[in-house]
């Protein structure tokens, strides 16, 4: 059986500004690789309502499983929550289970629960909430699209509640070998070995260090006595 | 006039494994930003042919310009010229001026013009290439689409080349004040005074740092005297 697919919507305009590097990629991609999850799609949208609606329900149709991050804090360009319900044709309001978690959390520190706190209590009808062990305030899942929030440390402890409900198919072994020539010297020779063992995927990133060229190739597959073998001839064949 | 809206797209697996961080779009987002070009959608897909053409379609028909990283080397897993020349219904072959200069950095080095290499001269038809400064295989610009490489030096090259043929607007200013207070505790207030200010666009970042909250919030606007009223208001209003 395939691994399941998934993609991933990043939400929020400190991205595309410049202004902030994103982690929470990176992050998701490492921990799917290892769940065996093929994350297929990468995309980040401004805080823009019309936008939301349409990457979620492009993104939830073509994948098994979506994750988002950002836009469901307490300011006013905190949209997710409402845009998911939208996209999915759902309602949306404070829920009581959320209210009483957010209230414990504020009460025990004698902050106020105010209107823009109460904000993320507010879950689509349906969906099931996504514990935030740091800050309290839920994600959720909503049909097969888990929201998550955008600061990394709460974006982190979201993932580790969901993956497990995830069921993932064999993990993705990879190896690598880097090779000090260019990469048009070997693109030949590799072409022809990724031909031969059409089950692996061979990547190929060139990079240049210190004015030099070279290539770190690296061999992806679910059988690891096969992506040994394919390792043996390619070290061969790069007289590694 | 509004300012142009743009779209990058990057193509390759090692971003979605997990393996590679990316730095291209971190890059492009500050040089548009300070180009006034508003960059809205930023996609990572991976080296499939169907997914290129699907999404340079989607991309070309929203946005005023779209760059694309990766994808354009001498390997099996570079499709991504001919991929684009087919989501515009273009041929595509092998361009006289393109292999002269590739021909012209190999010989220079003693290195052969091999197939793989000669497969980086493959232009679409009626696109105007990009000089590569630095291993010369060239980028080229397709309708609306800037290709460009991966490898985050070339890659800026060629967005340097690129940038001056685009007419952007009004560079977006940005201020920002940083508030050691919960998003929550400011939300209110800060919604009413987006509300004033309603062509400057306010940001709220909430972090944790140290066990503690924090919020760091950006406006931006092309107008300074207005970023400066704004940001006088949020100083008083947040005690700063």
């Amino acid at each position: 059986m395939p691994n399941p697919t998934a993609a991933m919507l990043v939400i929020g305009d400190e991205i595309l500004s410049g202004r902030t590097r994103d982690a929470n990629m990176h992050y998701l991609a490492g921990e799917l690789t290892r769940t065996g999850v093929d994350l297929r799609e990468l995309r980040v949208i401004s805080d823009d309502a019309d936008a939301i609606v349409a990457a979620v329900q492009a993104l939830s149709a073509a994948h098994d499983v979506v994750f988002t991050s950002g836009g469901i804090g307490p300011t006013h360009d905190d949209i997710t929550a409402d845009n998911v319900a939208r996209a999915f044709g759902r309602s949306i309001g404070v829920r009581e289970d959320a209210r009483a978690v957010l209230a414990a959390h504020y009460a025990a520190r004698d902050l106020e629960l105010n209107d823009a706190r109460l904000r993320m209590a507010r879950i689509p009808e349906g969906a099931t909430l996504i514990e935030n062990p740091i800050s309290a305030a839920p994600g959720f899942t909503l049909e097969n699209v888990h929201v998550m929030a955008g600061v990394p440390t709460i974006f982190q402890a979201m993932v580790a509640s969901v993956l497990p409900t995830i069921t993932g198919g064999a993990p993705v072994l990879s190896q690598s070998v880097d090779v000090a020539r260019g990469e048009g010297d070997i693109a030949g020779p590799l072409r022809s070995l990724s031909e031969r063992y059409p089950d692996l995927s061979f990547g190929s990133y060139p990079y240049m260090r210190g004015g030099a060229y070279g290539v770190n190739i690296v061999v992806r597959g679910s059988d690891g006595a096969r992506v040994d073998a394919a390792m043996a001839e390619l070290a061969a064949m790069v007289g590694a």
